[in-house]
C-alpha cells in the first residue's frame, strides 16, 4: 500500500480507474449530518418535486469526498496534495446514480523548491450513463529521485 | 433562509463571518466512513506518532465539507455554484481543534450568458489561533437584475 | 445568527415555517442506533406487513428531534428553553413523509423572577399531506428589557 | 419481550431501573447531525469555553432520547404511548456524563373510552452524580382487562 | 437483565428466538464505514447487475454483527464468550431481507477449570422466506454452581 | 484491486500486514448502534469502573468486522469465503488501542469439487503492544487453474 513514486516515474498521459460506488440516500443523510447543509435541495423530496431537477441532489461536497475518496488505494511517500483546481460540478448526482472516477496525468512542472515538481492529474467522475457529473485538477508535490 | 440577491448587489470587500465547529475524532471517523479513505494519516494513532505531525489529521475533503457547510447559512435563489479555484490546505487541522471561516466578496465579472455573471467568493478557513488552515474561491454564477 | 429578543417583543399569534424534510430509512435507522430502540415498529418490515399501520414507522422521539431542530435557525442570547408540555404523536410518519414545522407564539405569562417571563410557543409539525403529525408547547423563558 | 400487562395490573409507585448509558463526543455529534442543530452550544468548544457552563453540552432532544430509550425493554400489546407531560431540563449532561433512568408509576385515571385507562409514568433521568438531569411524564394508554 | 444462570441451568434443546430485523441499505453503507470494506459487491449496483447475484449483497461480518446483537437480550453475570466455530455464509442477505435468530443449546462439556463448563449454542439466521442465510457455533465458559 | 489467484498459486506459509487501525470511542457507539448491542460493558463507563477491566471494552463483533475490513485490499476473483473457524477473543481491546492484522497462509486441502480447493488464512489480530486480541481462520474455496 505504501509505494514510492518520484516526479521522474509519472507520465504524461498515464490513466487509471477507480471502483465504482452508488450514491445511496444514505450517503446524502449521513453528508448532510456531517457538513450541516440540511438545504432542501438535498433533504426534501417534496420541495424537489417542484424544481427544475424533479429529485433530491446529492451535495457537490459529498461528490468530491466520495470521488476523492475512490482515488484513495495507495500512499506515495514522497508525494503529497498541493491544491485542487477547476473544480466543476457539471451534472446533477442523484439518489442511486453509481459514479467512477478516471484520474490522468495531465501534466509537469516545477517548483521553487528544485527537489521537488509538481504533478497536475485530472480527476473526472461519471455517471453511470459515461456523463461527466465532476472534474477537477489535483495537483501533487512530489519529490525528485536523488540526483 | 430564502433571500434573493442579484450579481448588482454584491459589493466587493463585503465580509461575513460563520459559527465555529471543533472537529472532533468523531468526524475524522464518520468521514473516513463516508469517504473510504482509511489512510493512517487519519486512522492510525501509533503510526502516526511516528510522523512529523504526530497526530492524526484531518481528511482535506472534511475541512472542505465542513467549511462550505458553515457558510451554508441562506439559500439565494437567482445564483448558483459555478466551481472552486485554488483550493489548498495550508496547515493540518488535527482533532480538537476549532474551525471557522471568513467569506470576502473578492472579484465581479461578466459572463457568456449576459444576464448573469460570476461572483468569487474568497473563503478562508481559520482555526482557533487565528492560523489560516484552508483557502479557496467559490465562483458563483448569479442572475443580473431585470434591465 | 445570534439575536437579542426580549420576552415584551414576542406577540401572541406571531408565525413561524420552517424548511421541510424527508424522513428517510436512513434516519430511522441512525434513531434506531441512537436511541437504542430497536423495536420491530421501527425495523421489522415484515412483521409491521401483519400490523394495523402496514409499513415500518419513526420513533416519536426522532420525530420530536427532526421537529425541534428544523426550528433551530437563529439564537436568541435572551432566551432559554424551559421545557416542553402536551407533546402528542398525533399519527404515525412512515419512511418517505416530508414534515415540517410550524411555531406560533401561543401565550406569555410572568415568572417568579419578575426580570423574566415565560413565552409558549405552539410547535405544530404536518407531513406532506398537511396533516397534523405531532405537536408540543415549547416553554420559553425570557428576559424583559431592562426598565 | 412481548408481554401483555393490563391497566388493572399497573400499580402507583412501582418502580423500574434502566442500564446507564455514557453520553459521548459521538452521541452529540451523530445528534447534530440527525436534528440539523449545529449550534455552538453543542459544537464548538472554544465558544462554550466563553459560556457559564464552559464545556460543549448535550441537546436536550439527545438526553430525552437516549432516556426513552433506556426505557424500551419490553413491548407491552395493550399499551401505546400516549403523550409527554412536564418535560424539563433540569441540569445540563456534559460530554462523558453517565445517564440512567428510573420509572415510577406515579398516577391511573380513568379514560373516555371506558375499556381503556391512563398511567402516568414518571421518567426521572439522573447522572453519576445523582443528580437529576431530566424528567417528564409519560402518559400510556392502556387496555383494561375483559370484564 | 442481569440474571445468573449457572452450567447445570442450561438444558440441550432449549430453543430461544429474537426479534426479526430488515436490513436496510443503511446497514450496508455504514458497515461499509465501519469496516472500511467498500468492495462493489456491497457498494456498487451497476457493477452487481452484471454479476450472479444481481443486486448488492450485505457484507459478512454486517450479518454476523446484527445476529449476534439480536441475541444479546441479557447478560449472564456467570458466562463469557468463549469463541465461534463453524462461522457459515449459506446464502446472500440482500437489502431489504428480514433476518431473525434462533439460538438453540446444543452441546455442554466440561472445561479443564472445573468450577466450569462450556456451553454450545447453536445460533442460526434466516431471512424472511426461512432460508437459513448465517450459521454458527457459540461457545460460552459457563461456571458451575458452587458444590 | 481484482486480480487472479488460483488455488496452486498459494503457499504454506506466506504472511501479509495491513494497516493499522486505532479503535476509537466511535466506532462502539457506531458499533452499538449497528449491532443493537448497548450492553454496559461497551456503553457505560461508570459501571466499566467497578468491573475487572476498569474501562468500556470494544464489542468482539466490532473486533472481528474492523480485522476482515483491514484485510480486504484486493479481490480475487477466483476465490469465495467459505467460513470462519476457531473465532477467539484473547484480550479486551480499549477505546485508543490500535490494532493491526497479520494474515498466514496456514493449510490448503481438496474439496469435494475436483476443481476447488480451500485454503486456511490464520487471521491474527494485535495490539500496539503486539499482544494477540483476536484470532480466527479464514477458510477460502478457491478454484484450481484449469488442468
Amino acid at each position: 500500500m505504501f509505494i514510492t513514486k518520484y516526479f521522474e516515474e509519472f507520465a504524461i498521459g498515464d490513466v487509471r480507474h477507480t471502483y465504482g460506488r452508488t450514491i445511496t440516500e444514505t450517503d446524502i443523510v449521513v453528508h448532510a449530518g456531517q457538513s450541516g447543509d440540511f438545504f432542501p435541495h438535498h433533504m426534501d423530496e417534496e420541495w424537489c418535486k417542484t424544481q427544475p431537477f424533479k429529485k433530491r441532489i446529492a451535495h457537490g461536497t459529498l461528490i468530491f469526498t466520495v470521488a476523492v475518496g475512490l482515488t484513495a488505494d495507495h500512499i506515495n511517500d514522497v508525494s503529497m496534495t498541493y491544491g485542487y483546481e477547476k473544480l466543476r460540478f457539471i451534472k446533477p448526482v442523484f439518489i442511486n446514480d453509481t459514479i467512477k472516477v478516471t484520474v490522468t496525468i495531465q501534466d509537469k512542472k516545477d517548483h521553487k523548491r528544485p527537489d521537488h515538481g509538481l504533478v497536475t492529474e485530472l480527476v473526472e467522475c461519471f455517471n453511470q450513463h459515461n456523463e461527466l457529473v465532476m472534474r477537477c485538477e489535483h495537483i501533487l508535490l512530489v519529490k525528485k529521485q536523488a540526483a
